[in-house]
């Protein structure tokens, strides 16, 4: 089936129409924090005895840019692992995540930062803003190399949507803590994404197969996204925590996590492959699992040697997951995963989850001290007469309403990306920047099949 | 013609001449701020209440090590587009930014740090100086691939010079505004380049056109620096604003003005091309201009939906710029700009300068508070009796003043980096690491044309 | 000679006991530093005016990160530059630097966070941790490409042993002043990897040597190792030092010195070539002397020209090195360092010790402050009575003491390397990845010599 993939105009209407709805919402809608606003200093008052210092942006910012840079860099440049596929990979990537931050602005904003008509942002908002993303970056994984950008612009405004209602549902309705997101960013992102690739199944995909695999380059490029994905972890884990020993642990419980998963991604890798070989597939993915899988529970006493163990799993699974599951779930369920991101999030996803609910059930006041159970875990206000036992309980429901949230979500989603009018590749043409690139000419020459003929009749 | 390009001498000279008065300048000049000086405890005080966290430190150093990336890795990188010239883009960019940052310590001292004839330094200097070799690095976008390493360290020192100077006019004479540099390293940086190209014109580098391009590989290498000016432009903003709400504010700004950026520029890149195909060109480039433009006005409130126009704004006009103005100025104004510094960093950077000029014009002490207005625009002092317009009117002056001093400064420079003796490639040499590098052999082969024997003469 | 490279059940079995003896000794000995448990706002007590800010923290985290992003990407991106080992060189360094990281948490909270039976962990220790990593992979940089990852987790077990022994006796018991560790990290972590190097000495390594060399683009992944090294220095230097003007201090005088040392180490490699021309090699190792040199005295009051004279010094002599030395050391001396270390880390880590020796012997209360030399040498306690000369002397005793260590260790550590059951590669397949790694059918074609098929029967 030859598509039409000319987006001269799809393109630019849907970017330019998307941002003057964000230009006018952000008119009406959004104002500054008051840490953020002109008038700070004197709302701080005169007797006030605190430095300068004690705006958030001080304690949020410089986790605020790790997180950016796991958003536009880790993301984008772990995808280049495929061999003709780099420029879209870290090129719409940066798009979706462009016009996500904007939309989940608005969005998370209504849920959680609405006052008096108006959505105050500081830099909080701004980290929450990637996160929301980052369960986008997540589903793009899935799908990579067979959408066109504008499907993707759809499925952002789309996911950031179910996203924030999610989130709004975990954290302010059933009172979950998921500082790092393992419920609300992974598990939610990865079974949304799938669901997404299962609904826009290809079964003549074989024909770009030649495409899908990595070149020597490609992959180095993408181990630059892994690296800054795994150095920044423990930012982004602790980047919202309560300021303080919360923000602290979380870094270390995450630190320790990711160690430990790297060692067991390479035995695993080594030990699944017949000469004992290291594949760059699983040293790019599994080694991050760590990182996922203690989201819930980093900020939470969950003891650094509680990490390693997290980490030592998941590393394990993670890997088994890129060998046995992914190649099952392609022949067997028709889930075409192009990253792995059921090994990398979905399942260390479900895990965090699992480690979040327990961590808290676990909790006593003999570890975390009175008041410290208090701010753990917000035992006041409506959860005054929470006990961990019951906090853990409503864990492990969040874990429940993201995988439902994401199926559902997903699969209506991936009903409206099917519309055969969003400029989508076709099956012989997948993982090819040239159908949405101008590329060099030297690449040009070797850049489509003989048979590619089909593809140019269908562009008027 | 066939230029002497074996730099044996000249380079080696240049460069210990300079570092050799680098440090005989440093040794009677600079001396520690008192926040880095050993008598810092004591000079504290015992009575103060406030925490080792009250040093200058705290407030800037994150910020600092953003914009360190931005200069070393974000500039290099994206100037490694071009097939043959990556060594030189990334080595250039390095050596011209070690010997500008020193030089501009001790310019931008003498100007703003000098007391008792001491140049006193601590990480608010640091900051600057990185910025003053931001707008060196901007210069050489438009002279890159035909200009020598020593003719880059003789520009460079020219222009901290000249940067200084104008930023002292702007800065302490006209009283203006101009945290992020739109006027100051953005505009002056990108005309002072222009005109410099402009006097080097060279009417045969059609000979070394089919170097002029990218690889694949290249392309994804840029990518590096695009992404890493673009997450940390939210530091360079707010690097040297007034603490808390200040650089709080411009962070958020300038966040939101590179992401409402980055679909215009989409937009139009696929507009603009027959097929609807993007460019990597545009998507490296345009999607940074909303950074450049609100480098004046991100401080102040220009509240997060000015800034999403700002940027909507900016990528539209940066890429038209791309599309039709860079080859109209190459063909009709012998204005050759590499890599098109002009629609990222002059246009924009002008747009910024109107745009800080008439947010400060429109400021009103509804919207910043009494005191805040003090703050936020300095009204005091011999700014005490100053309005909101005059400071408009003196920031407009501000764009007049950088413009004048980059196209005179640039004429002088440019004649004096025309003299035959810098070891500058022929015009069929240009866009070639080979002429200033050893190159591995396997990239040799196809190092030079066939005509370019013309080459081995010239070397002794 | 036909060693068997399988590492199907070596490296699986190695990663796996290691990581779970770091799960059991973290389970008995390790817990979080006040600062990151859940009892903190407790034990800060009601009366208590700091905010939470007043959480180490804040002010050591950003460093944190930098000195994490030095240590997976800096190291294991420098490292890239042989052209067929890019897989090995960031992988094998994750691995080991992973490892490496919990052991040291162990290693060294034994020696200085051990109180009551447990290992109290802070994000000081994480940096420390790192610290330590460091020096394996600088001692990684001279056997890069001829030894297995089993041998790199074997060496890294007891190199960090070693480290952290060598640290304890430097600092706790001669009292020494190492806060960038010229001595505990370059110094001891160069001769050590030299030693061992010595020890695995291959007399027919030419026959691997068309693969000891850059191509264009692995010289280009090596600068991003180069830039991120270059960058974040002056957060290494300065990440453990006193808070508040030690640790400002520290980051000014690192900038100083590296900026310096790049213009020395242009300028000499310029003029050591007979053409002129730039070796990548300079660049990309010699420019960064300069922070190895000034990584003891950098929170000193070294001054600012007082930097610039080491960064001169270093840019010089580090690039003499690589040009003379490192050749000699291979021919004569049977040290065949791959990544030239000994002119990085090994000359000058030794000037870097002395100019902390003189630096400290130098020091005066007119300098300091009667209270900033005591904060600044520590002299209280054990070493009340001591006068700076005094210092001096110790700080130069700990230059011999790391020396006697690194040879000493990697004398015996080399020998155990050397028994031929850890899968280490053959002469003729050194620097290849294929050995270790499944790499792309395109890559693999040429991945090993006709005569490689001696490797073959090895493999059962």
């Amino acid at each position: 089936m030859a598509w039409n993939t000319n987006l001269r105009w799809r393109l630019p209407l849907t970017c330019l129409l998307l941002q003057v709805a964000m230009v006018v919402l952000f008119g009406v809608f959004v104002r500054y924090d008051p840490d953020a606003d002109a008038h700070w200093m004197e709302e701080k008052g005169p007797g006030n005895l605190s430095s300068d210092l004690d705006n958030e942006f001080y304690y949020r910012y410089p986790s605020f840019q790790d997180v950016h840079v796991m958003i536009f860099v880790g993301f984008g440049f772990l995808m280049t692992f495929l061999q003709r596929y780099g420029y879209s990979s870290v090129g719409f990537n940066f798009l979706l995540a462009a016009f996500g931050i904007q939309w989940a602005l608005l969005m998370q904003g209504w849920f959680h930062s609405f006052h008096d008509g108006y959505i105050f942002v500081g830099v909080e908002n701004l980290i929450n803003a990637d996160f929301c993303v980052g369960s986008v970056c997540v589903a793009f994984g899935a799908i990579l190399g067979k959408v066109s950008p504008v499907q993707l612009l759809i499925m952002t405004l789309f996911q950031v949507t179910l996203f924030s209602v999610n989130e709004f549902i975990l954290l302010s309705l059933l009172g979950v803590k998921d500082a790092g997101g393992s419920m609300t960013i992974h598990t939610f992102g990865a079974y949304f994404g799938l669901t997404v690739t299962w609904t826009l199944y290809r079964p003549n995909l074989y024909q770009s197969k030649e495409r899908e695999g990595p070149v020597y380059q490609s992959d180095l490029f993408a181990m630059i996204g892994t690296l800054f994905l795994w150095m920044y972890w423990p930012s982004f884990n602790s980047a919202v925590s309560n300021h303080g020993d919360a923000q602290h642990r979380a870094a270390i419980n995450t630190y320790c996590s990711l160690a430990a998963c790297v060692l067991t991604a390479v035995a695993m890798s080594s030990a699944l492959q017949k000469k004992g070989k290291l594949d760059m597939v699983h040293i790019q993915n599994a080694t991050l699992a760590g990182g996922v899988a203690v989201g819930t529970a980093a900020e939470m006493m969950l003891m650094p040697y509680g990490s390693l163990i997290v980490g030592f799993i998941c590393g394990i699974v993670s890997t088994l997951g890129f060998v046995y599951l992914t190649p099952f779930l392609k022949s067997h369920l028709r889930i075409q995963d192009t990253c792995g991101i059921h090994n990398l999030h979905g399942i260390p996803g479900i895990i965090g989850g699992i480690v979040g609910a327990v961590t808290a059930a676990c909790a006593t006041s003999d570890i975390y001290g009175e008041e410290g159970l208090v701010r753990a875990f917000d035992f006041k206000g409506s959860k005054k007469n929470w006990s961990p036992s019951m906090q853990g309980c409503f864990q492990a429901a969040g874990i429940f309403v993201s995988l439902a949230m994401a199926l559902v979500g997903g699969l209506i989603v991936g009903s409206i990306l099917k519309i055969p009018i969003w400029g989508q590749p076709a099956d012989e043409n997948c993982f090819e920047d040239a159908i949405y690139w101008e590329v060099p000419e030297e690449h040009k020459e070797t850049a489509l099949h003989p048979e590619d003929s089909t593809l140019k009749p269908s562009e008027p």
